[in-house]
């Protein structure tokens, strides 16, 4: 555990930006993927999960940040564990390289329960600080030779193990698996999935019409019954019928899962800690992005879980 | 000189930011600065200038991006000889870390000359283009130890020495100092000194109703008869006889010379090349900046010199 030296830098690197592949066959290409997770809490499941990715962990990098608070700390010295053990472990399973960012926020927010961090009044400050925490950690992790970013949320417990595989062969700038949550049915009296993340969506003329006549510094927030914006969520898309590889343009997405082409990124698109267009942070991204002329999509039958708390 | 090896990582670093200072005694913390140029010729000049200053080089970092077209070229040769002899050199004048991106664009606009590049209606698309590429070379070099950026155009060929420290010493999110040209004053047959950027400014109340009368996409350029905005240009302030350490806020800024607190651009602000508030590239940085709670100033008695081709 080294403390704030760089690493020990060659004199002169050059590197031929043209020559960094973004492909729908990232293996054969060597096409470095860098997974990048704000984190709070440490779950074990993420972890696991992390570590059955089929993607060669040898161009895998990971990326953390985590607030410098006392839960914050508890996550850090959690992680930590893992880190250690996986990296000393057999080499197949060891990745490229991990970065753990402190968070330097001078007033972090305390972790909040799902209830308590869902509710509307809270949304603004929240998105913001997550956006800030997440730009400081692309700002400072993207290299040269990344080819993609994965955002990844730190409670995804489940995945496909060919994720990234899988996301990527659609070959599209920004592209967003459907996050769902397993719970106990009582009625059903058996495991049952239902719909977490309600920031992928397609953009309805309600919304429009609702953001027109907003203050320039209000936000349009999804999933709340106050503000009822009529957007086609892409959880309520899910059909276990359906043919699984169906696409869907998406206008907002969500963070929890998302694999974004680095070339995206290079070109300045980032997580707006303000009102962009009445959208903040994740939302605000794929906006930003869209005005770059990348587009974002989505996997509606494609799905990957969120904790359960 | 490696092409797309990724430098050799320790497979755990640990990053304190908070640890991390910004300050305005920058040596005495030992802070690093990643100096940025995105560049299409080389000067003599500017490496000649880059070599005099007088911050420790072993607490700097270069970065370079060079577009993909024969100008390019030879202006990558030139750099890359300058860069060996320098690296190769006296160890005083060795620089921490070179990092040198080619740029990957399809289609990278052809070099102009100053007069060809200054028309009103070939503005819009170079911004872009600029802002793209400042972004890349950011997003790519930016680490986890970097706690000053300074921008520096590749044909500032004469600034002060101590132009690091002096603008430090302000201790103030973004600084630019004023941008002049020396020229031959064939009436006075002398030399003789000229404002040069136009694009560090205090707003006006001319033009925020311009702006407001503005089409969504259309965008506000600086020192343009077409379109007078009467803001308050810096480089008209300049004033030899008085108080050189004056400072004034900006609420415009141009990227010739500009040093930024790195925690700025990690908060997500980077350079739009998209209309952000009608503002694009290093004007529209300011307006996100200022968005993000972070102020520009800019030093009108100070003063630092363009190539006058
Ligand atoms: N670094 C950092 N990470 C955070 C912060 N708040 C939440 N996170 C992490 O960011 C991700 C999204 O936050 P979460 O609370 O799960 O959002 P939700 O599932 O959309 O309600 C998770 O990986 C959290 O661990 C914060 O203040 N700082
Ligand atoms: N990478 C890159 N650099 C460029 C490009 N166009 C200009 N530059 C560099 O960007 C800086 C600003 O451009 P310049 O033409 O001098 O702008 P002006 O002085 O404001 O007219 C200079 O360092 C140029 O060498 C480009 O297309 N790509
Ligand atoms: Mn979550
Ligand atoms: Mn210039």
């Amino acid at each position: 555990s080294k403390s704030n030296e760089p690493a020990p830098a060659p004199p002169v690197v050059h590197y031929h930006m043209n020559k960094l592949t973004t492909s729908r066959t990232p293996i054969a290409n060597k096409e470095t993927v860098l997974i990048l997770t704000p984190l709070t809490r440490f779950y074990q499941g993420y972890w696991d999960n992390l570590l059955k990715l089929s993607y060669p962990h040898e161009y895998i990098s990971l990326g953390f940040i985590i607030p410098k608070t006392k839960e914050g700390n508890q996550a850090y010295a959690a992680l930590q564990a893992q880190v250690t053990k996986t990296q000393s472990g057999p080499k197949a399973k060891r990745f490229a390289s991990i970065t753990i960012l402190r968070q330097d926020t001078e007033n972090p927010l305390q972790s909040q329960n799902e209830a308590e961090r869902h509710k509307l009044e809270n949304q603004k400050a929240r998105r913001a600080a997550m956006a800030k925490a997440r730009n400081s950690l692309l700002f400072t992790t993207m290299g040269p030779t990344t080819s993609w970013i994965l955002w990844m949320d730190a409670d995804i417990v489940e995945t496909p193990a060919s994720l990234i595989q899988d996301l990527a062969a659609y070959d599209v700038p920004i592209i967003a698996p459907n996050v769902f949550q397993r719970f106990y049915n009582n009625e059903k009296k058996a495991m049952d999935i239902r719909p977490y993340d309600y920031n992928n969506w397609v953009d309805s003329p309600t919304a429009q019409a609702m953001a027109a006549k907003m203050g320039k510094d209000e936000v349009l927030f999804e999933g709340y019954n106050e503000m009822a914006t009529y957007r086609s969520l892409m959880v309520m898309m899910y059909d276990p019928s359906a043919d699984p590889t169906t696409k869907v343009k998406l206008d907002g997405v969500g963070g929890a899962t998302l694999l974004v082409k680095a070339e995206v990124h290079r070109d300045g698109a980032m997580f707006p800690a303000f009102p962009f267009y009445h959208l903040i942070e994740t939302e605000g991204f794929a906006k930003m992005a869209a005005r770059l002329n990348w587009a974002s999509y989505g996997l509606p039958h494609y799905l990957v879980y969120h904790y359960n708390e």
